[in-house]
C-alpha cells in the first residue's frame, strides 16, 4: 500500500538536481555528518502533503520537526504573511508596532493563569534561554533541575538542560544543572507498579534531589509538560500538581517548555491545560505560527515580569517580537480558532489515532506500548514485550539502529514522511489533519510494522 | 533645523493608542526595565525613513539595530518574500530546498577564501554559539578567547563571549572564556604613541594570553572584525593578519564575527576583505537580508567542514536554512548587488560622512574622535579634549547619563532617529541612504552637538 496518488504536480527533475547539487555544495546540515546525508529535494508542499522534483508526492506525518500544526501553506497565514511584508517586514524591539502588539494580546489571552507578558524570541531554545535568565535573576539562585529525557534547544545553556545525547557533546563551559528523572511509567525508574505510584515515587525523588542540591541554590525546575522527541511522555495525573507545590514551597520558579505540546498539538491551546496548572513561565515556538517564520517566546507571570519593572532585563535580541513573524502568529492563531483546529486534533486523537495505534498494538508483536494526546504519539517498539527491551539500544546507530532505519525507509518508500526517534516511530501529523489522511498513513505504518515484528524474539 | 516634511502620511492617532496599550500590557521588552520605558509606536517605514501615528517622519540614522542596510520595504525583498511565501514558508532543515541552496551559493560566493559551507541559524547569537561549538570540537579544547568591549550575542555561551555590561549579569553557568585587550589607539590599553605601536602591542598582549592560558587550550579567538556597538573600533593595518598568524602557529581556531559588519556596512561585502584577512570561521546575520525575516549563519572553512563530513555536527535548530528567510536572503544580495548599495556604502563614507564628521569634530569641543569605513562612523564625545575623559562614565545610567539621553532625545524632537551607546553617537544609516538623507542628518547633529559641547570642561 502507498499514499494515494492526490492532485498532479509538475515534475521538474532538472532543477531538482540543481537544488541538490547547490546543497551539497554549500548548505551545512543540522545534526547531521555532511558527506553521509543524502537530502530529499522538495519543490513545494500543501496541507498534511508535500512533493519532490520528480512530482512524488508524501503524507506529512512528522509535522516537519513538529512545527506545522496548521499544515503546510495554509492559505490565510500565507495571505498575512504576503500583506504584512507590504507594511512593514522589521522593526526593531524597542518599538510598539501592531502586528507584536496583537500578537502578544492573543497568546496571553490563551496562555494559563496570569502569564500576561511576552517576551518574543527566534525560537524555542532562545526562549528557554530567557526563562532561565528570568528565573535565576528573579531567585538570585543559580541551579536549575531538568530532566533526562528532554530537549530543550542547542545554544550551550539550552543544550546543558537537554536530556538526550545531543547534549554529551556540549557539556563544555556550562554548570549549574543537575537531571532527575521523571515519571514514565512504562519504564519506570522507581519500580513502580502503576500511574500513581510513578507519579508519588517521582515527586519523592525530585524532592531529595531537591534536598541534597539544596533548595536554596535552585532557581528553576523547567518540564517539558508532555516530553516530546525523547518520548510523548504524558504526566501521569497529580505530577504537575505535585511539582508546582515544591516550587511553590521552595520559592523555586516553575517553568514549563511548550515549544513542541504547545499550540494545540496535544489537543488544548496549551498542554498545562490539560491539568489545570499554571507554571511562572511557560516557553513556546514552533506551533504559534507553525514556523512559517522564526518566532518563539516566554508567557512571564506578573510576580516574575515585577522582578522586572524597575531593573532591567539583561537580555535581547535583534528580532525580538519581529513584525512579519507576529503578524504569521496573529494569522495562525485566528485560524487555529475560527476553523477548529485546536478541537480537531483533540477529536482525532481519541477517535482515530489513539484507537488504531491501540488496535495495531495487539497485531504487532514489537508495539511495546502506544501513548499520546491529539496528534502527538509515541509507537515503542521492543524486542520483546515481556521483557520490554527497545528494538534498538539507546542512541544506536548504523548496524545496531537498523530495525528503526528499515522502517523508516520503507515508509518513505510508500510515500509517508515518518517521524523517528531512537526505538519510537511518532504519530505527529498537523493539527488540522483530516480523518481520512490520517487513517491512510495509519494503514501504511500498519503494513510496516511487520518490518519491525521481524525482530522480535 | 527638523527633518524635511517628506511625502505626507495618514495619521491614525487612535490606532497608535491602542497598539501602545497593548504593547503595554502584554509585550515584554528586550534589554529594558518594564515600567519605565515609554516605545514609540510605529505606523510605517520606507528607505531611508519611517513614520508614528500621528504622521510624524524619522530618518533612520540606526538602521533599526545596525541591520536594515538596504533600507526599510525595500520592493525587490518584499516581493520575494511575497512569492515564496506562496510557495514554502517553512521547511525542516533536513531537505534540499531552492531557497536555501540559492542562498548559500550567493553567500558561499561573496565569503572570503574557502569559506564555502554554509550553516544557517536564525540570528547572530546562534551562529557565533555553533562557530564556538566547531571550534572547540574541531581542536578538542575547551578555551575561547574574545575581547573587551565586544557583543557576540546573549545565549548563555554567547553572553559569556560578550565584552560589555550585558555580559555582568548573565555570568552564571558558563566557563572557558577569557577576555583579552584589543587594539583601540584612541585609548590604548598599551600606552601606544600610534596606530603602528598599538597594533605591535596588542599582539603582543594577546601572544601573552595565550602563553599564559596555554596554547594547547586555546580553541578559538573570536574578534568583531570592525567591533560594533562598542565603539565601531577599526582594526590597525596588520592587526588581523597579526592575529590570522598567531593562530595558525598555535592551531586556534580564528573566528570573525561579521553581525554587524558583514554584507556592506563598511563599504565592503565583509569588512574583512579591507585588510584580505581570511578567518576559519565569518558569522553573519543582520545586513544578510537586513533582517526582513529572523536569519543568521557561519560560513565554514574547508578543513573545519571536513572535521563533519564522517563525524555527525551535534549542533542544530528547527529552522536552520529557512526557505523563507533564504528568499529574502537571495533578494537582499541580489538587490544589493544589481544597484551598487555597497559600493554606494564605500562612497558615502568616502566623501560624505567622513569628511563632514571630521569637520564637526573641529567646530565641536566636545567631539573627542570620530572613526569609521563605510556607513559605521562612531563619534566619540567626551568632557575634554587633552584628558580624553568621556562624557559619561562607562555604562552610566540616569543623572550620570544626561548629556547623551539629551543629546538623543533633541535628535528625535527634531526628526533623527539616533543610535547612542556608552559616550558616543554612531552614525549608521542604510547603506543606501542617499547623499542629500545623510546631510540632513548630519547637518542636524551639528546642531545639537551644542548641547554636549555645553558639557565640556
Amino acid at each position: 500500500m502507498t499514499i494515494s496518488p492526490g492532485p498532479s504536480v509538475d515534475a521538474d527533475p532538472a532543477l531538482g538536481q540543481a537544488v541538490k547539487a547547490a546543497d551539497r555544495a554549500h548548505v551545512f546540515h543540522s545534526w547531521s555528518a555532511q558527506s553521509v546525508i543524502d537530502p530529499l529535494a522538495v519543490a513545494g508542499a500543501e496541507g498534511s502533503y508535500f512533493w519532490d522534483f520528480e512530482g512524488k508526492r508524501y503524507l506529512d506525518f512528522s509535522s516537519q520537526l513538529v512545527n506545522t500544526n496548521i499544515g503546510h501553506q495554509h492559505p490565510k497565514v500565507v495571505a498575512a504573511i504576503q500583506e504584512q511584508a507590504a507594511k512593514l517586514c522589521t522593526f526593531a524591539p524597542a518599538f510598539a508596532i501592531e502586528a507584536r502588539s496583537e500578537a502578544a494580546r492573543l497568546i496571553a489571552e490563551r496562555t494559563p493563569g496570569d502569564l500576561d507578558k511576552i517576551f518574543f524570541t527566534n525560537g524555542g531554545a532562545e526562549a528557554n534561554e530567557n526563562a532561565i535568565r528570568m528565573a535565576r535573576l528573579h531567585t538570585g539562585r543559580q541551579k536549575v533541575l531538568s530532566t533526562y529525557r528532554s530537549y530543550h534547544g542547542a545554544t550551550a545553556n539550552a543544550i546543558a538542560l537537554t536530556g538526550d545525547p545531543r547534549r554529551w557533546q556540549n557539556e563544555i563551559g556550562v554548570s549549574g544543572v543537575v537531571h532527575f528523572w521523571g515519571p514514565y511509567p512504562y519504564r519506570s525508574n522507581f519500580h513502580a507498579g502503576n500511574e500513581a505510584q510513578e507519579c508519588e515515587r517521582a515527586l519523592a525523588h525530585l524532592e531529595q534531589v531537591i534536598a541534597f542540591e539544596g533548595p536554596q541554590t535552585v532557581a528553576a525546575i523547567i518540564l517539558e509538560t508532555v516530553v516530546g522527541t525523547a518520548g510523548i511522555l504524558i504526566p501521569p495525573a497529580g505530577y504537575l500538581a505535585g511539582v508546582r507545590e515544591i516550587c511553590d514551597r521552595y520559592g523555586i520558579v516553575f517553568i514549563l517548555d511548550e515549544v513542541m505540546a504547545g499550540f494545540g498539538r496535544t489537543g488544548e491551546w496549551f498542554a498545562a491545560d490539560h491539568w489545570g496548572v499554571t507554571p511562572d513561565l511557560l516557553t513556546f515556538a514552533k506551533g504559534v505560527n507553525s514556523g512559517y517564520v522564526p518566532l518563539g517566546g516566554v508567557a512571564i507571570s506578573g510576580e516574575i515580569a515585577a522582578t522586572f519593572a524597575e531593573r532591567p532585563f539583561p537580555g535581547g535580541l535583534t528580532y525580538s517580537g519581529h513584525p512579519l513573524a507576529c503578524a504569521s502568529a496573529v494569522a495562525t492563531i485566528n485560524a487555529m480558532a475560527e476553523e477548529g483546529i485546536v478541537e480537531n486534533a483533540k477529536h482525532i486523537g481519541e477517535t482515530v489515532i489513539g484507537p488504531e495505534l491501540r488496535a495495531m498494538a495487539e497485531r504487532h508483536p514489537s508495539v511495546g506500548e502506544v501513548r499520546g494526546l491529539g496528534v502527538f504519539w509515541a509507537v515503542e517498539l521492543v524486542k520483546n514485550r515481556e521483557t520490554r527491551e527497545p528494538i534498538t539500544p539507546y542512541n544506536a546507530a548504523g548496524a545496531a539502529n537498523a530495525p528503526i532505519a528499515e522502517l523508516a525507509a520503507e515508509c518513505k518508500k510508500r510515500g509517508l514522511w515518518p517521524f523517528t526517534n531512537m526505538n519510537r516511530f511518532h504519530v505527529v501529523p498537523p493539527c488540522n489533519v483530516s480523518e481520512s489522511e490520517v487513517k491512510e498513513g495509519l494503514a501504511i505504518l500498519d503494513e510496516v510494522l511487520t518490518l519491525t515484528d521481524a525482530h522480535t524474539v
